[in-house]
């Protein structure tokens, strides 16, 4: 069984939780925007996928991708499909009509990316870092790179690549040794070696287009010193360029994208925005990609649940507690659905995959928002979810997507685990989005040591007295959402103030905090859901995951709230220095 | 880096802890075994266990097993380690002197399981059945079978399977199809097909023992008709029985494992214990093999937990918060163990294999003391404990075991994702614990359904009553250990009511008390390992894990018990049907 979106899910979701056609409407750029036609990309995205890239699936986890001298094949297939993909214009839709694209919203391109992830995420690595070298180029290069890459990068004839890591410098990416010596006509020549390269090398595209953080000549030790150059694999007189894939890894999952250890021997490159401000010009790209790897954890996680649901619906296995009325006379067994501690696992599952999406689908519209808006004071604020809520995001997402997908696996009990049931295979795609764009701990300190505690908690004070707000003007009768809101904003004022007194406590706290604030989030977007959820229709949908959420999740609310409180009360019962 | 078990982690546990010789000291057939003879042993088990099976860990998963034309080799490397192993007499510890066995404690036995587990699970999968079968036949086994088959499954020199599982049967035994017809000379001919059999055949033992669930004409329908019938690969005559492998599992891990479907066409087998009386007979070995299960969870866990701590300690990656001692003037990273996030994991990890120990070990003790000690009472006070916490164990261990080995490879990184580091290779080989021997939602209702509340709860407010006294003799001042006995006896008694008014309810909370029961338990065993702990080695080894479990693994169990508590009330406020 193949995944196959469901659209209706998200049209429920943006139209009547969020309103988001409407608010796009309103921005310049999406004058023409309206929810018909929002309903019909989303038809034919979701119609491409569940018959082109998802099919794939499974061979790409089987085949994987073949490493021989320095060229990588990938699974039978993905060549095709990628030709299929970007032809049909999916690379392009949020790509500016002035370098060929579709000119519409991030919003769309995100709810696509999160049908790719769990379509077949070994494809989707692919394209997944198309839209951020895209927005890095064009805010940051020169005319000329622009004009020979941007529209390559907008239509994903050719792909790209983020070059960071090396083999001594994983997270960190202030010890970047690659080199890159400047030339007279204005290139420079760069050498380095380069590991955990997403799409390093393959054969979906004729060209790659790799962005790579170096070191030029006399800059400064650490991140301030790395500049970032823009290295093609075939140059633009159709020679090869001397930047090379040396092996692919042997990995848990994602065998269909091709994970390279990269080498430039003195490889012709050209800057990307001013010498040594690198890290800048890609942090552009940053919360954008963080939220893809964030849908990534909701794909994967209905994929999974999809399988897991189709699963306990046909098989029976042993006596329900209670008669269900699925219970023929000549069956000798239930349904697996029919079996609480299966359907508690399905519905929380449900409950995680449907909040979370309205979070972040709330956050794509918030990138839209925050870009586009006529009002500076409403782009700000924008901006300040998304750098405070993109982290959260990012790490919840990415947890629950292989915790969740695991907790999916054991509703088909042993053939859970074999090949067969493709449901493992899931798990083992999904553990890698922990770990990269930033470890799920770098976010936590992200959230909280970068973001939250430098203005001592005031901007995350005022979002929460914003979803507040929204919650009143929804008439939303939730006490327990608003009261979490409130229990957060007392939290968050608690820990700045101890984090004076001790500052090694925010690092100790941090992951605690963000599930805090995930959970708190959590209860605002169902308390949301439940106002939308107007007719029978909607409450058949919805009320289910409604319940599982504040019965079986909802819970670790008070647990972290009390660890991150025990830990502050701690600080301050300490002596002073 | 190699597994490399460490015996005086479980001298300390054994021996300050559990005063585990002492014990088994005063058990009529251990009257020469102590604590010397004891720790002679592990340091034998340990070193030959680290010596000759853990480096065939790796090539087990990469090589796995291959499957031609019904015959299936093992991985290279592995036949000659399990003659070796079984030579130097490692499966006999605990069977009996008179089948050959060297008629030492299970509890031996349980702790050389758990680092067999922790070395190489793919390859302990294939011994981990014989002792199961040893007993299963001693019991239940008519004397020329005994006098054929048990001094061969008592030494290993032949290895066993357990044959349960039919496709249109997984967890539910009482759908089991296979058909056996009673002979003229006493043995019987059976016919059907299984699946799932653990090492149905292999390369490692010249003869294969299957024990077979089937069922006889005109046996009654469900678990009340099968029987279990002895199958051996070769008769007694040396010609080649007709149960044969028709393919092996391509599974998400164990490849090192065989994980066979078998099919029996006219098979030349033998009862086992009365007809229709099969699933009594194979009770014998449940709580036993239950626990090695349990063991598993907690042997892979250490095996993560050793990679990730060595890697730790090794690597530099970013600053931390505050100056470590470990930072030399010329380093421009800190360790990653000085980072409180990492710090975290390795720590909790540690306080879940810990206390996990002193629980398994415990029970093990108590499986001999149930067996063997002269007074009735004091038997079938252990031989509650073992009915009742073993599915505890079972489940919450195997949780911990993958869950928490995944915390571990988030200490790589990207590095933990690929095969170089193994450590996703355990992760992979942990998952499947976590549903075979029953699902560990399985092991929730076996808990709460089957065993807590047939008797009110009586039986595990005794058990509650007897950790309170041993607290209390053991002069623990620990109050908190003691008021959660007392909460979870409460919350026995809550549940037990209102499971009266609505039997549904202890399906739909099973899960949460069983996770209350561990908690409990696991504070029980901190407070002993606290207590223990005397000198300043003792607490330099056993300190930090103490108070990683108290900050950062207790608090869930305040969150279960509210979940459970709800859910009574829930039920109490409906009005009278």
């Amino acid at each position: 069984m193949d995944y196959q979106p469901r659209p209706e899910d998200q049209r429920f979701i943006l139209d009547a939780v969020l309103g988001a056609s409407c608010r796009l409407n309103g921005l310049a750029p999406f004058g023409e925007f309206d929810a018909p036609l929002q309903s019909q990309l989303l038809e034919e995205a979701g119609r491409f996928i569940g018959e082109v890239i998802a099919p794939l699936n499974r061979v790409g986890d089987e085949a994987g991708c073949r490493f021989d001298q320095g060229s990588v094949t990938t699974p039978p297939g993905f060549r095709e499909a990628y030709r299929a993909f970007w032809q049909a214009g999916w690379p392009a839709l949020s790509a500016a009509p002035e370098d060929g694209g579709q000119g519409l919203p991030a919003l769309l391109s995100a709810i696509v990316s999160e049908w790719l992830s769990a379509a077949n995420q070994g494809f989707n690595m692919a394209p997944g870092l198309l839209h951020g070298a895209y927005e890095c180029l064009k805010h940051h290069g020169n005319d000329e790179l622009k004009q020979h890459y941007l529209p390559k990068l907008a239509s994903g004839e050719w792909l790209a690549t983020m070059c960071l890591t090396e083999a001594h410098a994983g997270s960190d990416l202030g010890q970047v040794r690659t080199r890159a010596t400047p030339q007279a006509d204005g290139s420079h020549r760069v050498s380095g070696s380069k590991i955990f390269i997403s799409g390093g090398e393959h054969d979906l595209s004729d060209n790659i287009v790799h962005l790579v953080l170096c070191r030029l000549p006399d800059a400064p030790a650490g991140p301030k010193g790395l500049s970032l150059v823009l290295a093609p694999k075939l140059l633009p007189d159709g020679t090869r360029n001397a930047i090379h894939c040396e092996r692919i890894e042997e990995k848990m999952g994602l065998h269909g994208s091709p994970t390279c250890q990269m080498r430039l021997d003195e490889a012709t490159c050209w800057l990307i925005g001013e010498p040594s401000r690198g890290l800048q010009a890609m942090f552009v790209m940053m919360n954008s990609a963080r939220l893809l790897v964030a849908l990534q954890g909701i794909g994967l996680l209905d994929a999974a649940w999809q399988k897991a649901d189709a699963y306990a619906r046909e098989r029976r296995q042993m006596r329900a507690p209670q008669v269900p009325a699925s219970r023929g006379p000549n069956d000798a067994a239930d349904l697996i659905v029919e079996h609480p501690a299966m359907r508690r696992i399905l519905d929380t599952q449900r409950a995680w995959i449907d909040g979370a999406r309205v979070l972040t689908y709330r956050t794509a519209l918030l990138l839209d928002v925050a870009k586009h808006d006529a009002d500076k004071g409403v782009r700000e604020r924008a901006q300040r979810w998304c750098a405070l809520i993109t982290p959260v995001l990012k790490a919840a997402c990415t947890q629950q997507g292989f915790q969740g997908a695991s907790e999916c696996l054991q509703v088909f009990g042993g053939h859970g685990y074999v090949r067969e049931s493709g449901v493992e295979q899931i798990v083992r795609d999904a553990r890698v989005s922990m770990i990269y764009e930033g470890t799920n701990e770098i976010q936590a300190i992200d959230l909280l040591v970068r973001k939250v505690l430098p203005d001592g908690g005031t901007g995350m004070g005022k979002l929460l007295v914003e979803l507040r707000d929204e919650l009143e003007a929804s008439r939303d009768t939730d006490a327990d959402a608003q009261r979490r809101l409130a229990q957060l904003r007392y939290l968050t004022t608690t820990v700045a103030m101890a984090s004076h007194a001790d500052p090694a406590l925010p690092y100790e706290v941090a992951d605690d905090y963000l599930r805090v604030v995930m959970l708190t989030l959590m209860a605002w977007a169902w308390a949301r859901i439940d106002v939308a959820a107007s007719d029978e229709a909607d409450l058949a949908r919805w009320s289910v995951p409604a319940a599982a959420f504040r019965r079986h999740v909802l819970p670790e609310f008070d647990m972290r709230l009390g660890m991150v409180k025990r830990a502050c009360e701690a600080v301050s019962l300490q002596p002073a220095a």
